[in-house]
């Protein structure tokens, strides 16, 4: 079970030229970071609206503590292995977006709560028999969960449907001595990248009045519902403007992607900037084309490839360690070995495949911060 | 620099039944495996070609030794990481079948072959300027490597163009007293994946055609022509074919994946099967839908997403950290907490997202081995 090889290696040291950075790497731009955050935490004051930012994303505990220095509070995480890389990043305040099933899954998370108690830790259910075995087993391993009970407004992927099935849930969590019914959480990703202002904004309207049933029901059932939340970088003007959110999951946000500036932006809302990106070299030159040194395995493609922050050239093909790029028109020659720096089409799923997020300032590397929950899929 | 927190999660032990292996998880069936290697070491032995397997799909050192010890000889990589994983990992044998390109990276590559010398340590060129620099850095950093000159043979991504280009590398490599000039690499991603066995074996064919040109010219120069390499599971059996390649570099086939599979079967050469899957469990259920525990993050969608090994059921959308399955006739019921088998759409980028790979063999686990060059991208 060891690992035969300790993958030590970093692609820069602080103080380095971003020319001299190894190649591919994934370079973070803290001014436009710093801006993007501070844009979302200007946004949540005027707003009122608590921000829990989702790490996802950035699966990196340094990046999680600027985000609640700046927005307090604590973040997000979807899955069991982030929330364990963030808590021992000593993260106190993480929220599991998603349903934790199976008894091997609900004893880890247990013991994750109970290792780091008093940190707050939360995470969402959807089923009867779920929320019943994560009573039993948090009551067996004396460890404390905050539970939110997860709605459907419209994506069908996970939630319940009815209001009725949310007081039942809820029921089910306040009778257990080890569970805190926290509230419920409501998102949609396929709300976040409808194109146009007007259809985020009514899906998001359509979003809130379900979760303003499902809290109506718990009161008029004499239960509490303390947390409504949910949202992301593409819904969460509306989330905070619905009056009933109280509390807004973007991630997106702080890098942004090609899919996301790809949505019609709303004058109303912060404009974020690009702060993420992947950096290759250029490995092998033709007639009109420059061979990169990044592929499949150093950005995804599910939205399509990342694109150069140049102009001139198109990404003609990627192959798993290969970007082809062909001169479209009169260009700056490429030469080979120069640097091409280029913007995800997503995030999330890039910043997986890396071991180390190059954190630069002026044209200089300031910091090498570990993506700790790299391949934390479990 | 330190990682805060180190991964050492696995998902399962051996002697685990594959019910309890925690998900999502990559899964080798090791019968199949081994069916799928002796195929390609019967049908080598038959053709009398030397077999270099690929080590970019398996970045698996244990893989790699297995590989070696049915066909002989040494691997293939495309990454200076992966190298160094599989030299870390005692295979003695490497060689990178791509550019190497930087001072920064060449530095490594003869630190890396000086390291593990007498391993042998293969890289190709397709640039004077590489060559030259890659003699000086060689000579300097007093370090042995075998050169191959990497011939375009129609994808336009790397290699040269010309039999004179190819004879003007060969001279400087020649020249070179740290440099062993071996031969011409020419590899095609394009040609694996055209369907018909007409289409593939005519694009081979023209392959062949460039190479034997280059190696006219080479001989027509009194320069040696030693090693004729390249090839892919798509491919090789044309290029064992042609009278000119003398070593193939098929890696798919170990695994095999779904864009493979769909390619037209060549009754004259080896059928290989799914040994290579990704294991999900359902996170989640609702009106003819079951939500599964892997999306993005545990198999790569480029050519496609992971499709259940059982039917009735179809893939409904992909997102980071979930599938969503529809059912489309009359099927077996999935409950909640079931396991799913998913057969990758493309194995090089699904594997590159693991850990680990659970080697089971008739429903047990019988081993995990370490990805070992898993993001191993630089």
């Amino acid at each position: 079970m060891r690992r035969v090889v300790p993958m030590d290696w970093v692609p820069a040291q602080p103080g380095d030229p971003i020319k001299e950075i190894d190649t591919p790497a994934l370079i973070l731009d803290l001014d436009k970071f710093e801006a993007n955050l501070k844009r979302m935490t200007d946004f949540a004051a005027r707003a009122q609206v608590r921000v829990r930012p989702h790490a996802k994303i950035h699966k990196c505990a340094e990046i999680a503590h600027r985000q609640i220095e700046a927005c307090g509070g604590g973040i997000c995480c979807q899955k069991l292995g982030e929330a364990e890389a963030m808590l021992g990043g000593d993260i106190t305040d993480v929220l599991i977006t998603s349903q934790i099933v199976g008894e091997r899954k609900m004893r880890r998370l247990a013991h994750l709560a109970r290792a780091y108690a008093p940190a707050r830790v939360g995470v969402c259910v959807d089923h009867v028999d779920v929320a019943r075995q994560l009573a039993a087993i948090s009551q067996a391993e004396q460890a404390r969960l905050e539970v939110y009970v997860d709605i459907d407004i419209g994506q069908n992927r996970s939630g319940v449907q009815t209001p009725e099935a949310v007081v039942e849930l809820a029921q089910i969590l306040l009778a257990s001595p080890n569970l805190a019914f926290m509230g419920v959480h409501a998102y949609s990703a396929l709300a976040q990248h409808r194109r146009g202002v007007p259809e985020r904004r009514e899906a998001t309207d359509r979003a809130a009045a379900r979760v303003t049933d499902a809290r109506d029901a718990l009161l008029a059932a004499n239960l509490p519902c303390e947390v409504v939340c949910g949202g992301g970088t593409g819904s969460f003007l509306y989330e905070a403007a619905s009056g009933i959110f109280n509390e807004i999951h973007p991630g997106s946000f702080a890098f942004m992607d090609i899919h996301y500036a790809k949505n019609e932006q709303d004058p109303a809302g912060p404009k974020f900037e690009h702060s993420m990106f992947v950096l290759t070299s250029v490995m092998s030159v033709g007639e009109e084309r420059a061979t990169l040194d990044g592929g499949l395995k150093a950005f995804s493609t599910d939205t399509g490839p990342a694109q150069p922050t140049f102009s001139g050239w198109r990404v003609r093909s990627v192959s798993d360690e290969h970007t082809v790029l062909m001169r479209v028109v009169e260009a700056v020659p490429i030469k080979l070995g120069d640097k091409a720096l280029l913007i995800p089409g997503h995030c999330d799923p890039t910043v997986n495949l890396h071991d180390w997020i190059v954190a630069v300032r002026s044209n200089t590397v300031e910091a090498l911060w570990p993506v700790d929950a790299r391949g934390a899929l479990y």
